[in-house]
């Protein structure tokens, strides 16, 4: 059976524009991957009658699960508790426990920032914290904030709402106990288990995606218990599939045909990331930078990974062109001669971080990122990148990336991960 | 008159939580700074009835303004317009001369990309893009896709919709002609003109804040009538506040009073960011970063504008020990005597990138960013930083900085960003 849900993201800032939610995409994805149907995701401010609204109409649409996160604080303005209370007709009532267990982890807060002692707004927060609808289950916090699990009332056409804090950290935290509560566990018991499975390529248009899923629509039986989203980021195509067990071989068939047609261009079938498989082959190697246009952005996304130490030794961004002579070696002259964008550049960029900084694979790159800068031969987007490794000839590339500044310095960063992955594979 | 508008966002993966949406936000963040309320916003998937129910609540609701996003490419699950045209009993006409202009467009890239000749599905899609509601406006397409705004409809109880594509690009280039377009500048012109203003403080807590705003509450005549908002992200706390002209006053009053009690926390009154700031004082400078827990972030931010190119001239990433020594001149010994997290290592990596790369300024950091490699002495989130100035001793501070790698990474890197705007201003 399938199951739905709905997602609420409060918050005036998210409303807003100013804050990138990061509730709703995780709520969504956890539920996609144990088989719930995210029907709807709404965002409201601070506004009780709005956030009712949305509760109604999420509830109208008949899903079968309402998570709700954020509103969940001490002060006056965060209201979700009190505000889906009263559309689900239940009192609330102060659980004296859990307002000891709030107080004792704000105390241990407070010790540390060494402030003063209990005042009457502190400890009234607390109260309204621990305040519980009544027949609902409490979610212990995390933060300072519990959750609450309200189970459906059939008599109001209402589902079950699982109601969370808003820091990422706190919601993630309390997710398993979350869905362990009888409210959602309920729900839960109710859905048709789904697989989830990831194929991701580059350098493949869409186009020719689509091309290959009519093939597959023509030839593989069960082709239409399968269901496919395909999602082009960063040139990176993303193909998601979600299925019932019973569709399983018609999965495994259009794995087949993908990598049969695409070859190469798929890099990752088992949900790995162009991240993950880099810092998997790196394993053993020593790997340094050589960065202008992309001013640090591979070395930041390399190092971003716990246990990138191991094999990350460091990173030359040569800016200005006197970096690259004064900390690459890379002759003046050359830089005179072909250009600071230009594949000899790039290559000696490359092998000045190999000798530079003793590793054994370096990767460069030089381009126009713009807006400014570009000339006739060498246009906006126009990047050189260089692969070297220890006892081996150089390698360079040449692209041509659309869009503005942002875009041509992302690109360029994914396209080096790309070409290092290629680089380490073939050793 | 407050104008209320609600957002639709349409799209499966983004439904899904697999990609970030950046046109709810933006647009929000427009009909904010134009003193158009933003009640609702909605995400949906590429279901027709899941789409109409989301723009019949918004209905409901009582918006004066709906603004869709996505689903208007040419294949068969981009279904936006005829969803809306049908809520809205319009038919769809196709309109020859925009059929011509989106086959013009198409022409120019598909010549760009050497592709083959017309095919009936790529006419089939350019015919469906050219499909317009009667009576409602097309808005010229910048990709392939056109807008289309219709005009409220009373005898339905329908507000005025814009439909935009997906593509953030090509929605903001087109955004300019869809607010002159006739449907929506008339529900423009009923609005109150609104001012919003933002106040940005750093190491300035939320409680502090809301006490400074309780006693403008006391004191300032007309604070009620200020619409104030605040949000913690990334260790900066922003005041946004919308207010109606005839509340200049009391807005004026209240930016002296956070002035007055917050002093140097207050970094920008006048809605410029630390990197704006930053970008401004490094006029005529010459900087450098000298990295480690960041990994590249700071200089990857710092190229992050464009005309960066006059003042970075580069970074070292001295990821590892060897790195620190052999490309930034800090002596094994003192490494080995204060451990690499450190004030003394710090000092001398701003001072090696100083020496090194010829620069007036430079900023260094080496911290703990965990999960790993914390002590008891440095546990994770342990972050020294240090400027180094030509002809001023060289200052160091240490954070302990709280979250996960991430979020130590990137407080750290927005914490060398005030270090630098600090020691820019004292010169």
């Amino acid at each position: 059976m399938t199951v739905r849900a709905g997602v609420v993201v409060t918050g005036t800032e998210v409303l807003a524009g100013r804050v990138t939610d990061r509730n709703g995409p995780w709520v969504a994805q956890r539920l996609l991957e144990m088989g719930v149907d995210v029907a709807h995701i709404t965002v409201c401010g601070d506004r009780p009658d709005d956030l009712t609204a949305q509760v109604r109409f999420l509830a109208d649409q008949r899903v079968d699960l309402i998570v709700t996160t954020g509103g969940l604080g001490p002060t006056a303005d965060d209201l979700t508790v009190p505000t889906v209370a009263a559309l689900y007709g239940r009192e609330l009532a102060l659980d004296a426990e859990l307002e000891d267990r709030i107080h004792a982890i704000v105390q241990r807060w407070r010790s540390r920032m060494s402030s003063a002692a209990d005042s009457e707004p502190l400890r009234a927060g607390i109260r309204k914290q621990a305040m519980v609808p009544q027949g609902a289950q409490s979610i212990s916090p995390t933060g300072t904030a519990p959750g609450v699990a309200i189970p459906s009332d059939e008599s109001r056409s209402l589902p079950a709402v699982l109601i969370l804090p808003g820091p990422p950290r706190e919601l993630q935290a309390m997710w398993p106990e979350a869905l362990d509560s009888a409210p959602v566990a309920e729900v839960l018991a109710r859905r048709t288990q789904m697989r989830q499975d990831t194929i991701r390529g580059y350098r493949l248009s869409e186009a020719d995606l689509a091309e290959t899923l009519r093939t597959a629509e023509r030839e593989i039986t069960g082709f239409d218990d399968l269901e496919i989203t395909t999602c082009l980021s960063l040139g990176e195509l993303e193909m998601v599939t979600r299925y019932a067990e019973s569709a399983r071989p018609a999965y495994m068939d259009l794995e087949r045909l993908v990598g049969k047609i695409h070859g190469a261009r798929v890099f990752s079938t088992d949900g790995s990331t162009i991240d993950d498989i880099v810092a998997h082959r790196l394993s053993g190697h020593r790997i340094a930078t050589a960065e202008s246009c992309t001013g640090g952005m591979i070395a930041a996304r390399l190092t971003d990974r716990a246990g990138s130490s191991a094999y990350v030794i460091g990173a030359v961004v040569s800016y200005a062109n006197e970096a690259k002579t004064g900390l690459l070696d890379v002759p003046a002259e050359v830089i005179d001669q072909h250009g600071a964008v230009s594949e000899p550049v790039a290559a000696l960029m490359a092998e000045g971080a190999l000798n530079r900084l003793n590793v054994d694979i370096a990767v460069s790159t030089s381009g126009v990122a713009g807006p400014g800068g570009g000339t006739e031969a060498k246009p906006v987007g126009t990047v050189c990148f260089a692969i070297a490794v220890t006892g081996r000839p150089t390698v360079t590339h040449t692209l041509h990336l659309p869009g503005d500044r942002a875009s041509v310095r992302a690109l360029s960063t994914t396209a080096a991960m790309h070409m290092l992955a290629d680089a380490l594979e073939t050793r």
